[in-house]
């Protein structure tokens, strides 16, 4: 099928039906509740009694990634891992993902491949079908539109807003990493792009480059929660940043937050990477975002419970609505903590 | 909020999470499957005992529309027509989208509010919730990605895979108006382009401009086709073009087709304009897309029953696998279908 010349398909060869053809071929389900894979008009999923969660998340070329370093399986991958961490947000399980793709006409059919290829590999790993989808030519780089589908029981939603003044917040995993292997990767394009430098220099910071091109979601926290019995009152997936997105948990709840400088989880890569760059680890941990990282907050009475988690870190508490949203230093000097801006 | 010079509000000006709040403050939901609006990481949707359909699509500038021509207004209505068309087209009733925006920096909040202004009226017009989405910035043009979920009674799904050999083929609506549109409108931006030829010449062809800008979608048909007892073999909705949508019909239910030139519908504005084109209008008829109509088939013994449903015309039947898909001349004289390659 390919191309003698360059070893590449190109898709107007194969057509957008042809293309779809390649997809669906490697869509086995494996959940009960998918009743059809791609092919029709809409996704057809049995949700019994439980509820239904949806979500739908772009990501678009130049804004998303950069695809001058971004492997497409890895950007496949990823698109799954932003997709499903929605759902998993709202404690439930992820089922189905529906990927829409909007190719521009330098892509070939094997690069399409690629993306799904990663795609299929996060849907193994997380127990996920693709189970629908589109695709259309784009003039302006490759997008991917890609939607959850997954569910819950009836009483164990958890949404932004249930936190009271005096619950525990609580973190999964650590922070700043994806941003720093951004600004690595970035660094590196930027060498090469000017002085013509082939090798970038990455050793050494293979966990935060990782955490940028290949996220996994700590999925197992959830089980966990589940099995020690606790329930959270409020959560959210990181994907902003742990400031912009613990504020939205504050506003929605209508609290205000208190956490701590010392208590907020920084890889030593981190770290080492944030002093290379001249910045505070602190600021890329609250800022960088794409952390795919769970934040949720606790009943002050499951304090001890949670402890038997080892992969949670308690960072700070919930307070009164009006007292403010603070950073409090090993001091006691407080920052006030803030959004990020439009990115 | 304007700024005094211009009347616009950037959007950096608004943030992210402001422009969530103007779109969420005007979300109601209407259905009582949908328990959230807009605001947490997914949507969150009671179905009961029937079965959830999910479908997904991008919209892309310069792909699916261009600015120049396109009211802001008409495009988020279009959106949403688009999205939910595939629900129909399973014999479902949607009940909620989700609607991902990928913005650049040269739109304004107000131009942000004039597309969901458009996906309201839309979403009120056929009952649908906003349920969710997502708003990033862009780089490339505006982005549009619209989920729709729905639901069937659990017997009640119509696949593109269920149509039988002497199955009757039947349609809603006319074809190829909303691509005659196109060429009207693509002309009068060209002549505005290189002439500046500012007032464009659009008389006579409101219709045709209608279906392109601001297409809507026959449901009420459905409703006839369940009172009137028929039951479609299979069914989809016609966005590719009905030449296409009608062979990827006969592809999953492993049959040909035979239809007749003098049953195809066109509007006599289709006609007038196509004339003016130099095409004969079956091309744009076959091939345009875009017209947002049914082609379902049903069984033989149904033929004198949809009789009764005015909106329904027959325009051929399907044949047995391997027996060619052909448009039968007034003369007798076959025509091989083919479907358009990669737009």
């Amino acid at each position: 099928m390919p191309d003698s010349e360059s070893n590449k398909t190109s898709i107007n060869k194969l057509g957008k039906i042809g293309l779809i053809d390649l997809i669906t071929d490697k869509s086995k389900p494996v959940n009960s509740s998918t009743l059809s894979v791609i092919g029709d008009d809409a996704a057809i999923i049995d949700s019994g009694k439980l509820l239904t969660l949806v979500s739908t998340d772009l990501l678009l070329e130049g804004i998303h990634f950069n695809l001058i370093y971004t492997p497409l399986k890895h950007l496949g991958y990823k698109a799954v891992i932003r997709a499903i961490s929605d759902i998993y947000a709202m404690n439930g399980t992820p089922h189905q993902i529906l990927i829409s793709l909007g190719i521009s006409a330098r892509f070939s059919v094997e690069q399409i491949e690629e993306i799904y290829e990663g795609i299929y590999l996060a849907c193994e790993k997380y127990n996920v079908d693709l189970a629908g989808g589109d695709t259309s030519s784009s003039l302006t780089g490759l997008t991917i539109g890609v939607t959850a589908v997954g569910s819950v029981e009836k009483d164990k939603t958890v949404k932004r807003s249930g936190a009271k003044p005096n619950d525990l917040i609580c973190v999964t995993g650590d922070f700043g990493a994806a941003f720093m292997g951004l600004q690595l990767l970035e660094r590196e394009r930027r060498l090469f792009e000017k002085e013509k430098v082939t090798q970038p220099d990455l050793s050494g910071s293979e966990y935060a480059i990782g955490r940028q091109l290949k996220p996994e979601f700590p999925a197992e926290v959830l089980t966990e929660l589940r099995n020690t019995d606790i329930r959270p009152t409020s959560m959210i997936d990181i994907s902003e940043g742990l400031s912009s997105d613990l504020l939205q948990i504050c506003k929605l709840s209508h609290t205000c937050c208190r956490i701590y400088y010392s208590k907020i989880p920084i890889d030593y890569e981190t770290s080492k990477l944030a002093e290379e760059f001249n910045i505070d680890p602190i600021i890329p941990a609250l800022n960088g975002g794409e952390d795919y990282e769970l934040l949720f907050t606790i009943p002050l009475e499951a304090a001890e419970k949670i402890k038997s988690i080892q992969s949670v870190k308690l960072i700070g508490h919930m307070t009164e609505q009006g007292l403010g949203n603070f950073l409090v230093g090993d001091d006691g000097s407080e920052v006030k903590l803030s959004a990020q801006g439009w990115k």
